[in-house]
């Protein structure tokens, strides 16, 4: 309401009340300077009465550090990085950090305009995320950098990223742990980095159980349903599907279940994200892998810090993902 | 890199390129002082030369503003607080303010930290908002405040909020204008109030060809399915639902495809929310009313800069929605 929009008290008023000049104040509630402890528990005394906030500003200058860090991201739609947003938000504000947002919006002139708006304003360090897994160029900054989930191609920068090798992998270890002999593999654009390292994994850890080639479409539950079609007319015999994402393996067992195909019983099917509004409103619901985001933002978050701290970690770091098993491969 | 993360150059060192004091080199770039202009232009282009930055905080601390903002959210998930959050980081950063993310993660303790610590960051105000569109007790700070989404209790505070009974009206109008005059409600729990306020304005813009009671139950697909079973069992004659989610929408169109009820032909259907996701993966794709959530989040972001700058707006303001027409109700 309008009325709490008020002067803040400032160190003045504090000075007032306890009868003492702004400056011994100051240094009474800093911890500064020679004072007898009664002045310095009347200042603190008085502070408190009054609601006075010190200015971390003031801190700030003194130490050299804003205790501020940026955050670049070019995925406004923000499906992969929301998650890591608020993972790094979370780390960051334990450590009594603040987070600036920079939203890009995949425009490099907005880029060069946040970095140098956060340099400016002396944040400690940056994070710069995206919503593909292919590989970006450094940012150019006097100051510490970590790429989380879209990595640069400076092998000496740090670059927190998702092992989707494994993650596949997982997905067929499990398939093939309940049995399953002929496995194919649906996705995403082949132009599409996490596409075709998701399925050369698949292939590889299927081995001979690997049934046709890659199909390789868009990420749409659309794309899953249509899929289905090709896969009955040229491999009958399958009898599990693992699939680059939630939505594709959605429309994979929507379209098996118009055709009367039963889900696992006939044909054991994976999705890829753990995307909730998907997975969970799959019939079957979905076995499925989760990139765990939010985990990534947060150790994304304390490299950060190391680095801030001067303890940098260079390279690529491939963080592992989880195996979520569900009805779509276990059945009810 | 780790050769890139060296020491910026600073007023010294363009001071010394300069060839005048540290102090001149300030005034110079700062535009304070008498300084004859051939010192100014020689100053100006030594800190181009070593791409010299100047430190924001100066002017920060000069202006008594810290040109930030922070924005408090409750809403981890993200499906409404994030699209409001980069509109209004799109407004905010075409005036070089910067946004502050803080996710309370709805923990009351956690927002108490995160005031009191933007307080003494001395951002410049603070936008609250949240995952629901019940009032919520208004924040203490001696700052401006704007709340997106999430009303305050206090009247004279400025909140901007959807103006749902108008978004719920216009899927009724749409739907008469096309002809239909048995009008169904489908929507989610009655203990919230969009659904509520929904529910009211849908039967009130319908008048006597609303149909049955609103059905209320869950946001999910799964309600949607169900509420069709009911639906026709009790009130056959039903020419239209609108539902009080896209999900809700999509599981309703699912279950009348699987009874071989058309979808607009004997039945047509509509959204809200228009969550891209759903609204266009349902078969068919979704009429909706789409929240504007993005330019709600610029508009709250306006309000505050102008409530910064002592021009405040109290009291609640309500943006409209836009209906959105596709095959669910129009056919192909």
């Amino acid at each position: 309401m309008a009325s709490r929009i008020t002067r803040s008290p400032g160190i003045k008023d504090v000075a007032a009340l306890a009868g003492v000049s702004a400056s011994t104040a100051s240094k009474a509630l800093n911890g500064t300077g020679q004072l007898r402890e009664e002045t310095r528990v009347r200042v603190r005394e008085a502070a408190e009465k009054i609601g006075f906030i010190a200015d971390s500003r003031g801190r700030a200058l003194a130490s050299g550090r804003s205790f501020t860090v940026g955050l670049i991201t070019t995925d406004s739609s923000g499906r992969f990085s929301i998650p890591i947003m608020l993972g790094a938000e979370d780390a960051l504000s334990a450590g009594e950090m603040a987070l600036v947002l920079c939203d890009t919006r995949d425009d490099p002139l907005r880029e060069h305009h946040y970095l140098k708006s956060l340099v400016a304003r002396r944040v400690d360090g940056i994070i710069v995320t995206g919503r593909r897994t292919e590989q970006r160029e450094p940012v150019d900054v006097p100051i510490p950098v970590v790429y989380a989930f879209s990595p640069s191609t400076d092998p000496r920068d740090t670059s927190v990223l998702v092992d989707d090798s494994g993650g596949a992998a997982s997905t067929v270890q499990h398939l093939l742990s309940l049995g399953r002999e002929r496995i194919a593999h649906v996705t995403g654009p082949e132009s599409h980095l996490s596409a075709r390292i998701r399925a050369t994994a698949t292939s590889r850890a299927a081995a001979g159980a690997f049934t046709g080639e890659p199909l390789y479409g868009e990420w749409s539950e659309r794309w899953g349903r249509h899929a289905v079609d090709v896969l009955l007319r040229t491999h009958p015999e399958v009898d599990a599907v693992t699939c680059g994402s939630d939505q594709i393996a959605r429309g994979v067992c929507d379209r098996l279940r118009e055709l009367d195909r039963s889900v696992p019983g006939d044909v054991a099917v994976t999705g890829y994200d753990n995307w909730s509004v998907m997975a969970m409103a799959s019939r079957p619901p979905l076995t499925t892998v989760d990139m765990e985001l939010e985990e990534l933002g947060r150790r994304t978050a304390n490299l950060l810090l190391d680095a801030i701290a001067g303890s940098p970690h260079p390279g690529p770091l491939h963080l592992p993902t989880r195996l979520i098993p569900r009805e779509s491969t276990l059945g009810t």
